[in-house]
């Protein structure tokens, strides 16, 4: 019989797990193992904040449902989700950068055309997002589909609220010269959920659970990296102190006051409109 | 605004968390960081597998209910469980040694006599667990509480089945010289559950997904280190690879057959049955 010690057990609990079927699920899995058990032997963990943390883990999971992501949540707040973006998108200085792309991104956004309003009567400031999407090269990237998702005035996302359709997301296609152009409302800072088991943890410390104003954008075009960003906006409260790490200075955009008069879509405004621009630059894959 | 990059985003994280009002918490959650964040890049961990592991959480959290611990078995099987307790209870090599929890235990069992049976007529090989519980330097411990619980002849605990009643789980006082008898019926080896999450991940390797056949035992008595302990069964299968990584060989029982006749409780037995003798040597808090 194994003799199972304090010494003992990482080993033989990294042999066994190394019998995995699938190389790279046993290499996840040991290291997972060893780091885990490094941190308790670290810290000397009680069994009192052992029991802390399995309830806690259970708390979050059952939280969550369709619509509420509380472990995405928890990965963000910890800096982990920065942590694996970074990992996985080493891009040239050149594109775009990434950031993470947060619990609140629903897949099927409507399709609207270019300049078309996806804020649809909303409370707020009217914006129109506008510029190209290009190849790290210059060239422009026609037909590219740019998935747009934000917060309302009250920081609420779709999937936050017991709504039945689409609101405040769709999918704009570049035209020929690679230009896009997305009709809005100005997004808000906002706190991220504290009603659940991560906002218990944020209350326990001096961390501010705020995000700047910010819109989601996601770029997936065949033959290039695929993007999953954010456009913050510039002078927003917050930008030194997201919440969930996910501020970067090249994603922060001038939103500039417009009075009534031309549109970026070609159209006329009424009423005074804010006017942010900005080029997506993509990295060939 | 600060640069997140893959390599400050875990000083970023633990500048934040290191916030937390209580030391203790700070350093924990500090620690958690720095090992999570060292995993994730030792392994570069892909978005993907990132995703997949929310999702697993997700799963095992909503699986657990009032009966039912994925977590703890998540736990348990990674050896971290097992990890904890030698950190908690590094013990004199003379006092009975701490093993898992589990998952399956019940508070406020029944409380029965010397002798009195804890299996209400289940089907099972009749067992008398007996002995004495006594200091380290040997002094008796009377009217010590013995917490004990096992699996029935299927492998089952009560946790796992609609039962409204107690089942196969009591507790034992000691007499003032220290001896108590539980009287029972064998345990068996039996599975983990592998309907879950963490069936799914074991499915995945050649773990053996069996433990030992055992019983429980809890010893809380004031004036001691709380106890949480098996005892096993001699010769039984899976003892060298018990997927839970909690055997230890001082835990070892043999369970010697008997014939009819006088039995540990001071009464008779008209049928064969087991005859396991195990003395509890606590040590002083």
């Amino acid at each position: 019989m194994d003799a199972v010690t304090e010494d003992t057990v990482t080993d033989l609990a990294v042999q066994r797990w190394g019998t995995a079927h699938d190389p790279r699920t046993g290499e996840v899995l040991t290291a997972l193992i060893r780091h885990l058990h490094d941190f308790a032997r670290e810290v000397r963990l009680t069994e009192a904040e052992w029991m802390a943390a399995v309830q806690w883990l259970t708390r979050t999971g059952q939280i969550s449902d369709d619509k509420r992501e509380e472990f995405i949540l928890a990965s963000d707040v910890l800096g982990l989700s920065m942590l694996v973006v970074q990992l996985n998108h080493d891009l040239d200085p050149g594109a775009t950068p990434a950031t993470v792309l947060g619990p609140f991104h629903i897949d099927g956004s409507p399709e609207l055309g270019f300049g078309e309003d996806m804020s649809q009567g909303l409370p707020g400031a009217p914006l129109y997002l506008s510029g190209t999407v290009r190849a790290l090269d210059g060239t422009p990237v026609g037909g590219a589909v740019l998935d747009v998702w934000q917060a309302d005035e009250d920081g609420a996302y779709e999937a936050q609220l017991p709504v039945d359709e689409a609101r405040l997301r769709a999918k704009y296609t570049t035209r020929p010269d690679g230009s896009y152009c997305v009709r809005t409302i100005a997004p808000k800072g906002y706190a991220i959920p504290m009603d659940g088991p991560v906002g218990e943890l944020i209350a326990q410390t001096a961390i501010s659970h705020y995000r700047p104003a910010h819109v989601h954008v996601l770029v997936d075009v065949p033959g290039f990296h695929p993007l999953v960003t954010h456009l913050f906006r510039e002078g927003a409260e917050y930008l030194d102190s997201d919440v969930v790490f996910g501020t970067k200075p090249e994603l922060v955009v001038a939103f500039t006051e417009r009075g009534p008069g031309p549109t970026p879509d070609g159209g006329r405004s009424d009423v005074a409109w804010l006017d942010a621009r900005f080029d997506v630059v993509l990295q060939p894959a």
